[in-house]
């Protein structure tokens, strides 16, 4: 029996609804497989800035460095639209993943054939699509200094900067090598090396790393190209790795060969302390409070916890298998209720899967 | 009946056979509506390498100044991949667009029906496509000082700059509200305010410049989630705006909604002197002198500047419905050839297309 301390962080919106959905699901897999899961809960974007005047309060950082994992629901929503900079929900997020070193943010996209009705494209272009997108989460553009207004000879300007150590590049890509490894054994490493210096970098580094693993393939891909292929033919990619905000772009767009993004998870590893997960999705206001999110990218998250984290293979396999049983019997969240006549409320999703633990 | 001066770049790989038919359909052109065109060629990219040392020559772009208006086939190829960054064959193209001040790269997305089967999206999402991508071409990352490697305390470091000076955000904000003013009225401003300093100044501007077009509507998205709609529903976009590298890949992304590169073409506009007209696609090295390149984003390139750069609307407008006209008919280059019966060559494409002028 195992004992682990999770420290949960629903922040706003559909975050509260998904991560009650989850914890629900954890607690019926520590009854099956008797483990002891606590759950030690924190604030976290608009509501910690209501409540603490600040996005991300210490105690909620403190909490989390004290825990063998978090689990992250979503920030923000229109009422913190208009804060300045640093008062907005995101700013919470950009913050745990630099003071936790969350430096590899590891985002699957796995095709589920019953949810092809869902997807803008073809079947047969979607069809059994598995592929890994490991972006960097704590360096870039999104750190980088200066990032500030200016004023040249009367003029405004603007610049924000592109800022990596060889060691931060080293690390994310030597993550993507050693995942490659344990899958179909390809590193796609997407750059702009033919524009950007930093990208001249990162290609030498991955061909650095890549000497270290023998058997993983690597390719170098351009970002726009990247964009392309992406949808012209997504079957072509098992491990994509690549800097922050190239990261973010693709892997929303990787969210759509999907159908939806409420079924997408995520980890974020840290170099040294606890992991995070969260889905990809946001905190959708539009439909927050009205039991119509879907928790599925939230409960696998979960299972990429047990996963990584604690090394649960079994516990995080009952998991997905549960998950595709209650999508292959037919049942759905509005947004991927297209055609089918099993239409289901958060809550009914969540003790479907239950059932099935 | 006008007099029009063209420079012609043809560059590398198809660059050469795609502007070849370009020349051939605006010769029809000239004759039919009574202009004369008159055509001078220079090098650019890995031929000017290979000739002159250097990817821009200074002739080639004392031409270009020269003249109404540049046709650019494409540049690049494996032979200069391993060249040092200056002697590559992208830098003529960077800085063609430098010298000559074309802050402007206008790609429309048009979907063709008859193209529907080499889409990877269905049929409903793509259908009636009609969008414009104006992407900033002359700053941000791609020109902003620093961009160098560096050793701080002993580890190496390396750094790009996204920088712009607001008059360089205002001409292409500008620039994109004045298009959407004929076209459906609207425009998505596309940044990344929630992480970058720039991203919360070109919404300013944007902000700003909207006032000046009260019959426009503005709406800001950001790139992550842009690169998602662009995908599920392309449909509702009319004008799109946004900097250099979030335009890179979000335009290379969106061609994939016609099923072809080879579809897609695109204006570059300076501030003052001549403009340019290029495909989208590149000298695709694999292809190239097989006589199997689809020369239509090239010719439909030549239709752009006929519009935008010497006015001539209906001489645009015969070139775009003799390409509908073929397409209909059911004539396709392989890369476009899924299902298709008429598959042709590029010459036999251009006489198609000729003949129907
Ligand atoms: C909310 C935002 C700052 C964040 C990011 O850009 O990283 C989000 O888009 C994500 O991908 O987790
Ligand atoms: C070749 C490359 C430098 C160029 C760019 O990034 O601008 C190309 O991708 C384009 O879009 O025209």
């Amino acid at each position: 029996m195992g004992k682990y301390r999770i420290a949960v962080l629903p922040g706003d919106g559909i975050g509260k609804e998904v991560t009650k959905g989850a914890v629900e699901i954890l607690k019926a897999v520590g009854t099956r497989f008797d483990h002891r899961f606590e759950f030690v809960y924190g604030f976290i974007g608009g509501e910690a800035i209501d409540r603490e005047g600040t996005p991300l309060p210490d105690e909620t950082l403190q909490m989390c460095h004290e825990s063998d994992a978090v689990l992250l629901g979503a920030v923000g929503g229109p009422k913190w639209d208009h804060n300045p900079p640093h008062l907005r929900p995101e700013r919470g997020l950009l913050k745990i993943r630099k003071e936790m070193n969350l430096f590899a943010n590891l985002r699957p996209v796995k095709f589920y054939d019953s949810l092809v009705d869902s997807s803008p494209l073809k079947a047969e272009v979607v069809k059994d699509v598995d592929l890994l997108i490991v972006r960097e989460l704590t360096g870039g553009l999104y750190f980088g200094k200066p990032s500030e207004r200016r004023v040249e000879s009367g003029e405004e300007a603007v610049v924000d900067t592109l800022y990596y150590k060889r060691e931060e590049m080293k690390r994310i890509i030597t993550t993507a090598f050693e995942l490659a490894g344990k899958r179909k054994k390809k590193v796609t490493s997407v750059d702009k090396a033919n524009v950007l210096e930093s990208s001249r970098m990162w290609r030498e580094i991955a061909e650095e790393v890549a000497k270290d693993f023998p058997d993983v393939t690597l390719e170098h891909m351009l970002v726009d190209n990247a964009a392309m292929q992406l949808i012209r033919n997504p079957k072509q990619f098992d491990v994509l790795v690549t800097e922050n905000m190239f990261g973010d772009i693709l892997s929303d767009e990787a969210s759509v060969l999907t159908g939806s993004l409420g079924m997408l998870p995520s980890a974020s590893l840290s170099t040294s302390g606890p992991s995070l997960y969260e889905p990809i999705h946001g905190s959708a206001p539009d439909i927050a409070g009205q039991n119509k999110a879907n928790p599925i990218a939230m409960i696998l998250s979960s299972a990429m916890m047990l996963r990584l984290s604690f090394g649960l293979h079994e516990e995080a396999d009952a998991i997905e298998k549960a998950v595709q049983q209650v999508l292959a019997a037919g049942y759905r969240t509005a947004d991927v209720a297209k055609n089918s006549k099993r239409v289901v409320s958060t809550t009914q999703m969540v003790e479907e899967i239950k059932e099935r633990i």
